[in-house]
C-alpha cells in the first residue's frame, strides 16, 4: 500500500475509469479519487455503488486540485472534455486517458493542456463487452498491457510515476510513438471488431437462416465473435473515425488475403487452405505462452445454461 | 445407466470420437466401445489411456458385429473409409458420422452402405481449439446442438434410438435436410472460422508490426480470433472444399457488407457504423439467454500467467 497520487480525478465512470478505481483502492494508490460523468444516471449509480469517494457533476469541478487527471471518455469527445478542463488544472498535475486511439486523441487534447501540466496520453489494452459504471473490477489490468505515448520532451519523473501507477494496479507497460501504436492496434484489436461486427451483421441479416437457428447453433464458432461484437457502440464508432487510416489498410490487407483464400476453395487447392491453416496454429501458441490467453479449452467457458 | 447400443464403433479418435467415448462411459450407454484410427500413434494412446474397452488395427475390424458405427474422421475421407466398411456391417446396424458437412458426406458414403444398415448422417455442434485423442471430455456435448439429417424413408426406429443416445449424452437434437444444414452451418461456423484463420495470417504477415507486438497486446481482441484459427488444419481444409457453395455465399455477403461499413469509415458516417453495431448487441443477448455461451466477462477466462 502506497499512494501515488494524493487526488486523482477520473472523467467517465465506465469499464475502464471504474476498473481503475478498483484496483488504485486495492493497491491503495491515490488518497482521494473524484468522479464524474455525463450523464445523471451513470454518476448515480457510481454514487450508489461507492465506485468513488466522491462523485461530482462537471469535469472542471472534478480536476480541481486533483494530481492525476483520466480522461476516460469516448474518443470522439476527448477535444471538448480538455477544452473544459484546461483552465482548472493544477499546475504540475498529470493528464492522461485511455482512449484507443493515440494520435486523434493527442491532436484533439493537447492544443487544450496549459504549460506546467504533463500530459501523457494513455492506453490500457484491457476491457471486456461489458459497459457501463458496474462493470469495472479490480483485476481487470493484472498481465495486460498499458501504452503510454508521452512526446518527446515529456518530464521523464512525470511518466515514471504514471508507469508505477499502472504497475501498482497490476499492468506492464511499454512505451512507443502514437503513429506506430495506431497501427498496432488496428491489427489487434480495430481490425478484428470489425470484422466482429461485420460477421455477426450478416448473419442477423440472413433471411433463410432464422435469427433463432444462428443462436442455437451459435457454438460451432460464430459466438466467439459475438462478444467483441457487443462492445460499446459509440466507443467502437469513434474508434474508427478517429483511426481511419491504419483500420482501412489492414482491412484491405484482409481482403486481399481473404480473397486469396476464397479463390483456393473455388479451385480446389487444399494445399494452400492447409499451409495457412497450420501457420496461424503457432500464433495461437505464442498468445498462450505470453500469458494473454488461456490454454482451456473454449476460453475455459463456464458450462452454460441447463 | 442403460445401455443404448450394445457395441458401438468409434472410427478415427479425435476430439469427438473422445469425448463421445468419456460421454457413453459418463452415462452407461454402450456395453463395449471399440476404436480405431489410422494413425499408429493415435492408436497408441488411445490404448494407454484406455479411452476405448478395445482398439484395433483397421476400421473393418473394428465395426464387426457392432450396432452403431461412427465415422468420426475428416470429411475428405470418410468416403474411403465408407468403402472399407461396407461389406463388413452388421444387418441392422446404424452408421453416423460427426463431418461438419453434410451433403457431400451423404454423397460419399451413403453408396457403401449395404441395404438393411441404417444411414444417419448426424454433425454434433460441439468442439473445442484442440484435437487428437487425448482432447476428448466427457460434458463435450453437455447443452449442445446435434443435428441429425437423415434421408427420407430412413427406419424411424433407428432415428430415434441414435436421437436417445445424443441425449443421454448431453445433447440437444435437430432434424434437417442436408442443404439446409450446409447453409447454417456455413454461417455459424465455416464462414466465421475462415474469417478468423485469414486476420491470424493477416497479422502474422504485417512486416511493420512484429509477432511480439501481436501476441503481447492480444488482448485488446485479437486473441478472440486466435482460438478458432488454432483448430485443426485437416479437418478445416475438408470442411471449405466439401462446403464450397454456401461458404461462398456467405463470405460474398459478408465482403460485402464489410466494404459498406470501410466506406463508412472513410466518408466518416458516424449514425451508419452506430446503428450496425447497436444491431449486432443483440445476437449477443440472444446467444446468452439460449444458454449457449456465458455472461461473465472475457468468457470467463481464467486468469492466465502471472
Amino acid at each position: 500500500m502506497s499512494v501515488i497520487y494524493d487526488r486523482v480525478a477520473l472523467i467517465g465512470l465506465g469499464l475502464i475509469a471504474g476498473s481503475m478505481a478498483h484496483a488504485m483502492r486495492r493497491g491503495g494508490l491515490a488518497k482521494e479519487i473524484v468522479g464524474t460523468a455525463r450523464s445523471a444516471q451513470t454518476r448515480q449509480v457510481a454514487q450508489e455503488i461507492g465506485l468513488c469517494d466522491r462523485v461530482v457533476e462537471t469535469a472542471a469541478e472534478a480536476v480541481k486540485d486533483a494530481d492525476l487527471v483520466v480522461l476516460a471518455v469516448p474518443v470522439g469527445v476527448m477535444g471538448a472534455v480538455a477544452e473544459e478542463i484546461g483552465p482548472h488544472l493544477k499546475p504540475g498535475a498529470t493528464v492522461t486517458d485511455a482512449g484507443s486511439v493515440k494520435r486523434a486523441v493527442i491532436e484533439a487534447v493537447a492544443p487544450h493542456i496549459p504549460e506546467g501540466v504533463h500530459f501523457i496520453p494513455g492506453h490500457p489494452l484491457a476491457g471486456t463487452e461489458h459497459s457501463g459504471p458496474r462493470s469495472g473490477f479490480a483485476e481487470l489490468f493484472d498481465n495486460r498491457w498499458c501504452l503510454l505515448v508521452p512526446a518527446e520532451g515529456t518530464d521523464p519523473q512525470a511518466i515514471a510515476r504514471l508507469r508505477r501507477l499502472w504497475e501498482a494496479m497490476g499492468a506492464h507497460v511499454d512505451e512507443m510513438d502514437p503513429d506506430h501504436h495506431d497501427l498496432v492496434l488496428a491489427v489487434t484489436s480495430h481490425a478484428p471488431h470489425l470484422i466482429a461486427y461485420t460477421m455477426v451483421g450478416v448473419a442477423d441479416d440472413l433471411r433463410r437462416v432464422t435469427d433463432s437457428e444462428v443462436i442455437k447453433y451459435s457454438a460451432a464458432g460464430f459466438r466467439d465473435f459475438t462478444r467483441i461484437a457487443a462492445s460499446d457502440p459509440t466507443m467502437w464508432r469513434d474508434v474508427f473515425l478517429n483511426n481511419k487510416d491504419a483500420t482501412l489498410e489492414i482491412l484491405g490487407r484482409f481482403t486481399e488475403e481473404l480473397f486469396a483464400l476464397q479463390r483456393a476453395i473455388r479451385t480446389g487447392d487444399g494445399d494452400h487452405l492447409f499451409d495457412y491453416f497450420t501457420r496461424t496454429r503457432a500464433i495461437r501458441r505464442g498468445i498462450i505462452e505470453a500469458g494473454q490467453d488461456t490454454d482451456a479449452p473454449n476460453f475455459g467457458r463456464a458450462k452454460t445454461g441447463s
